[in-house]
């Protein structure tokens, strides 16, 4: 999508050297703009641990290219027993995405047959590409599914814009374009359905605020940013008719685990009897897991997101403030789980479903025997 | 309560000139402790109007002070008609709590029998202090029978600290000693009851953040600071054993107003069956009123509140940053509506009650009159 009138991929091979591999440092978003290279498998380690990469689908693809990278500094001789090391190691890199786990898998598996160092690198730069444009192609179906959704409650409207609100960046800064909670957004968007987004606020990372906020003001799509307490209030007034948000990690049965907050506004759109939809590419789905609450696992970041806040200084620059006093314990969860039962539907890049088993299963047949072979 | 290990009130007249209100400077907490002097109606308009003083009971009684500082310079001849000038002018301070206006009628009528100015002015004095004590006197009494939940749900924890959690401040700095919700956590505090307080930081000004947190720890009181999108998540985990917040405004029915985000949290609390109080003087139900989401206006704030955070720097001193692109628009709604089947008890100064019209009326029978006046 658009960076000041140019388009962006979030990552990218260095055109002039296919050694490196670039990202956007979304860690400085929206007060600067700056791209970073990576050149080790520690390198996307990194980036995906410090967050200059976040949201599950890029994380899954650094940690694809992390694997590319590993095999640039791996031995001819060793390659094999150090591709396992790196992969295990950038799959620890951050716990609740599952796509990282599952795309590293499928490079390692990918790669097993490669006979030499050489073959497997050749072929890692290839497969992460691949993975790449799937992920693009994935996002835009979403786009256009969700479009649907948007057009349908478009229609009663009266011209006046269809109010959309969400949580945290599930935008193509969480992805490599279009996004997934954004994209039936901006489909919409260009199509000329009048649209409004309310863009809550995120804390403690404030990447709703940061990231959704800048991502639709650069693309010109009215929205308004708002604290993560409001939403309630907004629903109760008839100011919201659909939320729409990502996901890093679906259980089969539809159990959502997205970014803290999430489950408080689904429950509020159910009060509300206001649709509440999950975008996710299946990449994200986790075909092992049938209770989100108990089983997935939820991280617990550092306490300084919380105490500390990151902006722009008067002066420009960019600093942070304490918001509590030195004395007062912190915890900072990462993560919480929707159930399925509030959820309405999920927006996939196979076409929009309930959020149970059986109707995910319809829309992935192919996952029957994964399912099948972890039910006890 | 403590301050530094010294025992403060939020509001007091000057042990030396009784022409002065002091008040405690709730903007600069907790980062800097300041008293502030109030000489005139107008200061005590802007202090409730700036927030240097917050929270309903205390809001109340600075206003009734201000009609006190009014009437200190008034003219002898009109002071009837400049009474009720500055009356209108204090009520329009802040909308939503009701305590305000309450307070205001109450010392206009009272101080409408007064045949001088001079009477006036004495009387006035006597009644602020009375309104005051009556404050106190009503949050110890809130305190004590909130505090007998807490002894019941302790009995099942095998000395293992009750959880509560609280949104926002309605600490003692919102009233003038003890607080609404926070009463029963000092009175189990005191009576070695051991306990545990989740702290919702409270955007976007932060008052679980910088003034909850920082008077628990004054007090010595375990607690925990959490974004306010992790109070779903703690429900979810059986790490809540009782909500407890305060309210700006109840309708006889039973409605609560409260900061915004107080509602997501009720439904959070509704959906894993954990209890959810809100602790409340009689001052701040407003009779006239039956249902909150319609009838209660709902203030809309400056949106520098969102976009701008306030802390302490690196260097110690205070200042802020800028949180968001300075393209996206902001809104800022001050409270929002927690319906009352969402609501399990009112704590009041009278005990506990149900919250809805006949058992608050049962505990409050004088306002059935007021009630059926108002009933169309």
């Amino acid at each position: 999508m658009q960076v000041n009138a140019k388009n962006y991929h979030t990552i990218w091979v260095h055109s002039e050297n296919k050694q490196i591999v670039r990202v956007i440092d979304q860690r400085k978003l929206p007060f600067e703009f700056e791209v970073v290279d990576l050149y080790t498998a520690a390198d996307a380690f990194e980036a995906i641990r410090n967050m200059t990469v976040r949201g599950a689908p890029l994380i899954g693809v650094t940690g694809a290219y992390g694997i590319y990278l590993g095999l640039i500094g791996a031995t001819d001789l060793n390659w094999r027993t150090e591709l396992l090391t790196f992969a295990e190691y950038l799959k620890s890199a951050r716990p609740t995405a599952v796509n990282l786990a599952i795309l590293i898998d499928e490079m390692v598996e990918l790669l097993s047959v490669c006979s030499s160092r050489e073959l497997a690198y050749d072929r890692a730069l290839e497969e992460a590409d691949r993975m790449k444009l799937r992920e693009i192609a994935w996002s835009e179906a979403i786009g256009d599914f969700g479009c649907e959704l948007i057009a349908e409650i478009s229609k009663r409207k009266d011209d006046k814009p269809v109010n959309i609100l969400t949580h945290c960046n599930a935008g193509w800064l969480a992805c490599i374009d279009w996004g997934t909670a954004t994209a039936p957004m901006y489909k919409a968007f260009q199509k000329q359905i009048p649209i409004h987004v309310w863009v809550d606020e995120t804390r403690p990372r404030n990447q709703g605020a940061r990231l959704t906020a800048w991502e639709l003001s650069q693309e010109g799509i009215p929205h308004t940013v708002i604290p993560d307490n409001a939403g309630g209030h907004l629903m109760q007034h008839g100011l919201v008719d659909l939320c729409i948000v990502g996901s890093d990690r679906t259980t089969s049965t539809g159990d959502v685990a997205n970014k803290i907050g999430t489950y408080l506004k689904a429950l509020a759109a159910y009060d509300n009897k206001i649709p509440f939809y999950v975008a996710l590419p299946s990449s994200s789905i986790d075909f092992t897991m049938k209770d989100g609450i108990k089983e997935i696992p939820i991280e617990q970041r550092d306490t300084d997101e919380v105490c500390w806040m990151e902006g722009q200084l008067e002066n420009g620059k960019i600093g942070k403030v304490r918001i509590i006093n030195e004395k007062s314990p912190v915890t900072n969860f990462g993560f919480d789980v929707t159930p399925a039962k509030y959820v309405t539907a999920l927006i996939t890049e196979r076409g929009i479903c309930k959020a149970n088993e059986e109707d995910i299963l319809n829309l992935f047949p192919e996952m029957r025997g994964k399912i099948n072979s972890y039910t006890d």
